[in-house]
């Protein structure tokens, strides 16, 4: 499952109750759903013992929310990518600002995650990291401003300057590098600005997955592209 | 999945290749027929992205290798107990020496795991810390010194003083806490060594998922009980 | 210099700007003219930069916040206590809630503590882990509940059942090890509630460090023993 | 104390015995020695605790090895850039590869280090990792492959290549971030290989502390320049 179309979004199911087990398998449906109706990019970002249940029920893109930096061995309790992509995840966010990781890791997983053929998404908090991001090729960078996350206050409207700056710190990097944004992300006004910014989709969670109807949410979402 | 009988086996798969995805599923197949052939209690500890798929195949325990000290909510990349328990998992390792754990988080997972009806299964890597974890209730402490492990040098002969002070420490401070020996243990006389020594059962990884007949391996391991 | 008189009141410096390098050389002198005039028993726990210097011009037991788990060797960055001992503490804080430590290494660094004649202190959070702490014979376990450390609600007064239960539990297991208790803790009515339940003394920081005269807020808090 | 000649040389006192304490102090005062004796600019990176002595007692910069990247407030056990530049720091390491740090928090202690006008020296151990650290803005990136650190193989001369794509990459970024490399450097030949390939300097440690002479070794090491 290819992540080619655009714009993209991706609904990050964090280790939200209403995003775990049968829930997450419902949420990635009505993803699938979107998608299906509405021609938008859609994937989804599972917790790792939900990764197979849903991966064998929907057709979008099902990510991991993070890899372990470690190769196969005797790491006991470690998330290695072989078990993931086994798992059905084609794709893994690195990074993200609830699992920073170190710089050397970062390097690690990405080399590994491009060597499987998976994509690779970057978080990050600011543009300096972005364009620190930028240069270890991964396929997407995600900025997201930690003090917006769950905030319900997107950084495409609050901080359009944080968002441009980061598209043209990695643009300057390297072209191929595709950048989308998240916190605080959550309605078709959000999407719209934050592709206007230059951008190329929407990494969001809690705006979608605590909505009282999350179909609609995502409809929303995707309504003024 | 109750894990009553005793004495008791448990696989640790680790993240070996040849214990992930297909190869997991395979191994918890085969130890759930030795379990049935021989009648002694068998249990496995496979890797969160593996849970799903072996606890809809098998009727032996699942066990998680390793629950994150969260609670649901927004944490992204972490492993929470809800989803492993949705996942089919019937416990978890907590502690293992290659996941090592901060005190206030051994405690506030395993009271998680009891709330949730689940096993504790704490490691522990010398008498001194199996009696610290003995303190906070887990269903079993075991104990594996962290220079035999993977050694294929059985705690259990070269080290038989560390079991039985495990064993005599413990019950001093819980009677009700089961005790597990791991570390370098892959025979028949290495898992009877043990049980003599006091212990219920034994904790093992690479002494039978790397062997060249792992189901062999596993009935020479119970012959001797 | 031993830590041997009773009750004991011990200042954590923190890493606040107000006891941080000439500041905390002001407030270790402070503490020790307090020990003069009242027979108190006080030490500070100072930053490892501040060690040495502090540890030169004053005559109370000076401890360091804490220790890595490492030996002498290639740890660059890490405190090791054979360079914290020549610097001049005669003891550490160990797994204070804000660097919580792993169990195995809690026992470890109690271990090196008291190979090399040092004080070891080590901090919990609750009784469960009060009493693990209690088998690895630390000098002293100080009992702070999180959630009041910062508060100025003193726990002595507003969770005096876990003050108690802690007590407790640590003799049931070790009568030998000493209790101290923290969090929130500022007034002379909040230390004699600490005593009154059974503790040898305080471990408190903001309390002090923040008053508007911190040697006065000493005195107070010596004041009703 | 400001790092403007060149070529420079770090000598990294890690946790080593014999670079802990006096004998730390008494390894800076040969440094300086060297220094007053060859021109050749002496820095070293000295553990918290010994900062503030050694920074006392010599005329060349002294560094730590390690901040953590937290403010001044309730962080108890960290070590924070005010207290180490209170006790005489002029600069830092970061992420060294014994100390690796997350990606943000890297960006995070380079801007500390900057507004506290201290140097920067962050270390790599690719050339990915290095172009990354480029974009950051450090004052050094010192590259170490970690498989050649205390192995006595001379990165400039194992490795040349990893060297020259370092450098290369670096300046590409940013000309003025000065690069200096490390890992198995000890003799005069493999700095002048450094220098060779383009860097600025050497960061060193075992090859020099844990030599029968290390005034003579530091000596040779800057005799080929």
């Amino acid at each position: 499952m290819e992540i080619t179309q655009k714009p993209l979004v991706i609904l990050n199911f964090k280790t939200y109750i209403e995003s775990t087990g049968l829930k997450a398998l419902y949420l990635a449906k009505i993803s699938e759903q979107v998608f299906k109706e509405t021609g938008v990019n859609m994937a989804v970002a599972a917790q790792g013992a939900d990764l197979f249940r849903i991966s064998q029920e929907v057709q979008i893109p099902v990510l991991a929310q993070h890899v372990d930096p470690v190769d196969v061995g005797g790491h006991t309790g470690s998330a290695i990518l072989e078990c993931m992509k086994d798992a059905g995840a084609s794709g893994t966010l690195i990074n993200h600002s609830e699992r920073r990781m170190e710089l050397a890791d970062i390097d690690n997983v990405i080399k590994k995650t491009t060597m499987a053929d998976m994509t690779s998404v970057v978080c990050t908090n600011n543009v300096e990291t972005s364009a620190a991001a930028a240069t270890l090729q991964p396929d997407f960078v995600a900025i997201e401003p930690p003090e917006l996350i769950g905030s319900g206050i997107p950084v495409s409207q609050a901080e359009p300057e944080i968002v441009e700056g980061t598209v043209a710190a990695i643009k300057d990097i390297n072209p191929k590098v595709r950048v989308l944004c998240g916190a605080g992300i959550s309605t078709g006004e959000d999407m719209k600005a934050a592709l206007d910014l230059g951008t190329e989709g929407v990494l969001l969670a809690s705006g979608i997955i605590l909505a009282s109807d999350p179909k609609n949410a995502l409809l929303d979402l995707v309504s003024k592209i």
